[in-house]
């Protein structure tokens, strides 16, 4: 049977400041990104976050991001592959402390906004991000953009990866995603963007903007969290993938029963 | 016989700002207490603090501090237990990033500066540092005030703890510290404070202000790192303690071997 | 004719995080306590906000508080009368810097959340507060809790002052505030509230805990600008002092007309 | 008579961390970039820089960054021409605070590390910085890289500027400073430095490392002030404008008497 992971951003609350809706979509996805308190997240929310997706059995991952909690990690800057190292292994550290506070363990790491993009394009910091995280612990799952340099990094260090596809945004003909500013970059139709990712998940092809059918691995699903309209269209998303005969389940529990990848 | 540890404050330097030398000071001392980004340090410096340590066969503590990098973790603050207790689990995590990423372990943890001294006499906030470190992991040492309720609070948790004393300070008669703000809280002359730190490492005693000796547990001796004097006194330091016939060596290490506290 | 100001705290979003209901609550303040940074707020909304109240035509004050993000300047610290006098001129001339831009002027600057309180009580900490606000500009007006030491320190400085009163917390009879952990602190019920403001405004009296009815000056009375509940309270109270014939306008307008204090 | 000015950036301490010699340095320039606290700087820093540029008699500017203190600002960040804007008012504002406590007015504005750089070469991001710097106060002085759009874009807006010159860096045929990465992009040599200055101030030419002479305006000499070394160099630029009889005085003062730009 096949199956799929629905990953989240979550933990993105910063001391007086609420943001997202945790509790509500921790219901409907498998896998937790918790924010580490550099572009988003503080102590107190990431124990909190952390208890949460105990509570609901949902697998934890650290989100690590830019240090620019102001441009909330969604600015670049010109890191080196040392700085992108570091900023990994420590916030990946900081999220295991209060995962490890509560008797668990880290599935996985997702970098965030701009580190993330940089590191699906950049070679050198791709390989900088998945040596952090195999030195912190091998066992770990590192995810990036499906076909990224990161995934190849990943795979190269010697790290069990997970494919990342989006269902609200298109693709070019080279895989990648169609950048922002350009038009129908965003899918903003639920309908047609159910029927992506389900076409993703079920037969690891999506139609690129130019017209064709690619290839492309879909081992984790990203939902937003942070919205009614988000939350729902989660529910939707699992509701599609039942009916699709589709099983959601965490990627660790995937990969540990030697499926894909 | 007898043995003490001898420990100091490392990696605090941020960014561009150089602090401390310590590079020489790792020559002296068995333990490193290393700022987690907090009050002082940043990731790159943690990683460079802990490879040096390790060169140089120090034991590596964490060094959490309060969010207060402008008064570098020395202005009280009025934070509730929880806080205390997140803010010790995220930063152990994130320098236990940094060591697991060398292959190594954490020895201890010692809170910096107001975190402290505040610990030292407020029960609540001791009880919440000894569970954030017993919860990360119940094989680390808590370092504290000897004396404290901060030592007093690692016991009742169930912590291995090393009370630590001071060369350089005065002690009033119910074993505490002669507040900074008050005469001859300071020893400058060096004579003076090695004979003193001698005689609580060798005797368990110390002669407080007010004229009588008192007892004092002295598993860990503070050193400082942040001049060209303080480097010579750690010297003297040592050399004083092997002539008097007490070995130097890690608090883990004598716990380990089944020695007091 | 009577006359009293509504100022509110305002501008207090910070990057991707949003709080208040600035546009709204602007509709029935006359005086904007504007958040510069430390506590909240951040240059883009500081520049936003700044716009907005001129567009409403409410006066604009600064609104500086302690360098704690994360626990929103409700923290007490444990600063110096120096470290204060030099958070207030950086974060005063911060947002001057966005009201000079618009071609506007400062009327006031209000501590914020733990300053205003320490603030209040003591008597070093107001006089350098004082001292700042006076020597970036000895036109301002500084706002304070009625009959605390930083009105005094105000006065004794030179500056012209605003005493403040709150609506919705009760008095004791040396006319302090009911510390927020003691029973009945807090006024829930909105017509208690209405009628204890609408008489201080009127009157200068209120009834403190004890009993009695004491003296109290009411330059300016604070609104809170959080939620829904607190907008339309606001306009309840706009309301209230209108049918009780007191008309409602910014400190500077009353001070400059020669009014009281 | 031929005139100069000298600027030095200063006030870079932060904290407990001391960076710089600026009281050493500040009796060699005429004209000082303060630090305003988002790459480097604190509140309690700017007061004491600006008090000792009073004292000595030097002219002050503001010296805004990036909000990035643990990369000294030094990271190109992927910030928008508003987000320069905003950093660049607040900043301003900020230091004013300080000179405006102090009794004295602002000079001018120099950008510091990577935002001098992108806006050097950036249109977009040169105008925010000019309108926010004219919006200020268009009685500023706007810095900027000798032929560079910073300098383009000041012109345009309405403001004075300072086209600035380096003694220590190589020019390409187009009058850009070659890039740091390149080889001989930093002149080592100090007399080879000196005269690359002196011709710069005296002629208005420098050799590019092509190898042709081009013109290049020269109104300011930037200036070292973080070691023994840069500190002696600064007084040997002194002496040999002083030889060849270029008078040295802060952008300010020549401007004012109706000299060149």
């Amino acid at each position: 049977m096949k199956t799929v992971d629905l990953n989240c951003d979550l933990g993105e609350s910063f001391g007086a400041y609420k943001l997202g809706r945790d509790e509500e979509i921790l219901g409907f996805v498998t896998s937790a990104n918790v924010a580490c308190g550099f572009h988003a997240g503080d102590p107190a929310t990431m124990r909190r976050t952390v208890r949460l997706a105990l509570d609901k059995g949902v697998a934890i991952g650290a989100h690590p991001g830019l240090q620019d909690l102001i441009g909330f990690g969604r600015r670049d800057m010109d890191i080196s592959p040392e700085e992108a190292y570091d900023l990994v292994v420590y916030q990946i550290g900081a999220l295991w402390g209060f995962v490890r506070a509560e008797g668990a363990a880290l599935q996985h790491v997702k970098a965030h906004g701009s580190l993330y993009n940089m590191a699906a394009r950049d070679e050198r910091l791709a390989l900088a991000i998945a040596e952090a995280v195999y030195r912190v612990d091998p066992a770990l799952v590192l995810y990036g953009l499906a076909g990224s340099k990161l995934i190849e990094a990943g795979r190269r260090i010697g790290l069990r990866t997970a494919s990342e596809v989006f269902s609200d945004r298109t693709y070019q003909a080279d895989g990648s995603l169609t950048p922002r500013r350009q038009p129908d970059s965003v899918i903003t139709d639920d309908d047609r963007a159910l029927a992506q990712v389900i076409r993703m998940a079920a037969e690891g092809k999506v139609r690129a903007q130019q017209g064709e059918d690619i290839a492309i691995q879909a081992d984790t699903i990203c939902v937003h969290g942070d919205g009614v309209r988000a939350v729902e269209f989660a529910g939707k998303i699992r509701t599609a993938l039942s009916e699709a005969g589709i099983a959601v389940q965490p990627v660790g529990a995937t990969l540990a029963s030697g499926a894909s990848d």
